[in-house]
This record gives structure tokens, C-alpha cells and sequence, in this order.
């Protein structure tokens, strides 16, 4: 199946000269969302890790089923001020500004090997953001897990040294 | 297995008297999560449908996989500003102030059978507007599926006339 043309491409979204890959026509397609899922899990292989770590709100679009199919622990990133529990809070910079993503501190133990899931690798900044809150914790990520990668971005490039792997390039 | 074990309450979150229920206790235990969808799904039991509707951020957390597991299509209701093609936008009323949700016009066609689902039924004013929604596109709501039901906020008695469920009661 061609998953690549299950996607939407919009021009100028959100901003003028982004063009944006729209997942929602894939998830409108449950045989291809379903295989989707199924090759993400593939591309995962034999890997052995312990939890599956996703951002919100796409990234639970991902992790949520994979977790779910491979009866994994899934633990959420939020952004400030919804997790209810004691948490890690963790500034990071974007272009314009700075973004706030939270983790609760008791859901990655140290030694605890952790697989990242996110629809996107971009530039790779929200992604660098949750491996270092992850490390902050202890946890070791042993994969970072994505449906589309746009590789003239370089996202890539931030994460050298670990195991990354996208099922879609463009 | 007792799901409602896996679930952390946290009293005064997110503000004084509310009795949170936290369900990354339950996300965090692989097997939990994995057979809590499996209850939503025999939940469903043969309930004719052609799609699944699910509102950010929790609600893609239970969504998605059972949009995953079933082979259905899945279409996400976002916030504000998220979705990239032509929207309907729909404004609703909140205790304190209003809220925007939105959801891509072409997702839901006329006569199609729609399935929501949400992590929390609570007083049902989000959910109540999904239904609008959805209705709004010429999409019938055949049911509405919760993993956690508080019923003493009565959030049923605005959805009277509808298939109504959840497999969790507080």
C-alpha cells in the first residue's frame, strides 16, 4: 500500500511557504491507517524497550495504537499544566519563542529503555526537547519512531548518536 | 481485571473540589491499556458504524487505537487553528467562557454513521457540541463510548436519545 499518497499535502499551512502534510486523510482510510500502524510496529522490529513515549496531541495518534498492539506502557508529554501529578517541566526554544512540555516524573523509571513516537520529524527541536526530559529522568531512548520525515529539514542531524527511522520521507 | 484499580485520583486538580481522574496509571500499564480498548470495542459490540470521532488530546488516546484495532476510519476534532483544509468551526459555551473546536469538513460525509468517543463523560458540554458537530455535516450519531463516566454530573441527561456507554463509573 502507498501510504505516501494517502496524505494530503496543503500549501501554506500554517504559515506562508510551509507546506503541510496533512495525516487526517490517512486516518480517514481505516485499512491504511491500520497499515500504517502495522508498519510502523515493523520498522520497530526486535528492539527491546520498555515504554513507548509520544507527544500530544498527533503523536497519540501514533504511540496510542502501537502502544496498545504491542501491550507496551504509553506515557503521554503534555503541554504546561495538564498532567494532574508531580512532573517535569521543560522550557525549550522554538523559532519565535519558547514552548513548555511536561512529563509526570513517576512514569520513567531510571534504566527504563524508551522508544519516542511522534507523526513528524521536522526540525527536530519538540523531539530533542522530550529526549532530554527523558534523560533528565534516567531513561535511555533506544529509538525514535516516525510516520513522515522531512529530510531537507535536517532533523535528523540533532539527533546523532541515536537509532531514528521514519516510515515516509519527503 | 479491575481498570478502575489502574486509575489515580487526584483531589483539587485542576482546581479546589474537582476529583481528578488520572489515566496515565492506566496508559502506563501496557496490559491494562491494552485490554481497556478491547472492553470499549466489546463495549461496541455490533453496533453498525462507519466512523470514529474522537476530540484532542485524551480523546485520540482511546480513539486511535480502537479506530486502529477496528479497521475504522478515524477523524480527530481539534482545537482552534490545528486543522489545515476548510473547517467547520463551532464556538460552545463553558462554565467560564466559551471554547472552539473544530473539525475538517470533508471528514464526515451525509448519512454516515458516527461512533465518539472520548476518554470522560463528565457534564457532557464538550461532547454535546461534537454531537452538534457532527450532525452539523449531516452525520448521524449512532453512540457515544466513554472509558470513565462521572455520573453524578449527569452528563447522560444531555445526550438523551442516544446510545450512551462507559466502562468506568464514579
Amino acid at each position: 500500500m502507498d501510504i505516501k499518497e494517502k496524505i494530503r499535502v496543503i500549501e501554506d499551512f500554517p504559515v506562508e511557504g510551509i507546506s503541510f502534510k496533512d495525516i487526517t486523510t490517512l486516518l480517514s482510510d481505516g485499512e491504511a491507517f491500520n497499515f500504517s500502524i502495522n508498519e510502523m510496529i515493523k520498522m520497530v522490529g526486535n528492539l527491546e524497550f520498555d515504554l513507548i513515549v509520544a507527544p500530544e496531541a498527533r503523536g497519540f495518534l501514533i504511540g496510542a495504537p502501537m502502544s496498545f498492539q504491542m501491550r507496551k506502557p504509553f506515557v503521554p508529554i503534555r503541554k504546561k499544566g495538564k498532567l494532574p501529578f508531580e512532573t517535569l517541566t521543560y522550557e525549550y526554544e522554538l523559532e519565535y519563542g519558547t514552548d513548555i512540555l511536561e512529563v509526570h516524573n513517576d512514569a520513567i523509571k531510571p534504566g527504563d529503555k524508551v522508544l519516542i513516537v511522534d507523526d513528524l520529524l521536522a526540525t527536530g527541536g519538540t523531539v530533542g526537547a522530550i529526549v532530554e526530559m527523558v534523560e533528565k529522568l534516567g531513561g535511555e531512548v533506544v529509538g525514535l519512531e516516525f510516520l513522515i520525515e522531512l529530510d531537507f529539514l535536517k532533523g535528523r542531524d540533532l539527533l546523532k548518536g541515536y537509532r531514528v527511522e521514519s516510515l515516509i520521507q519527503y
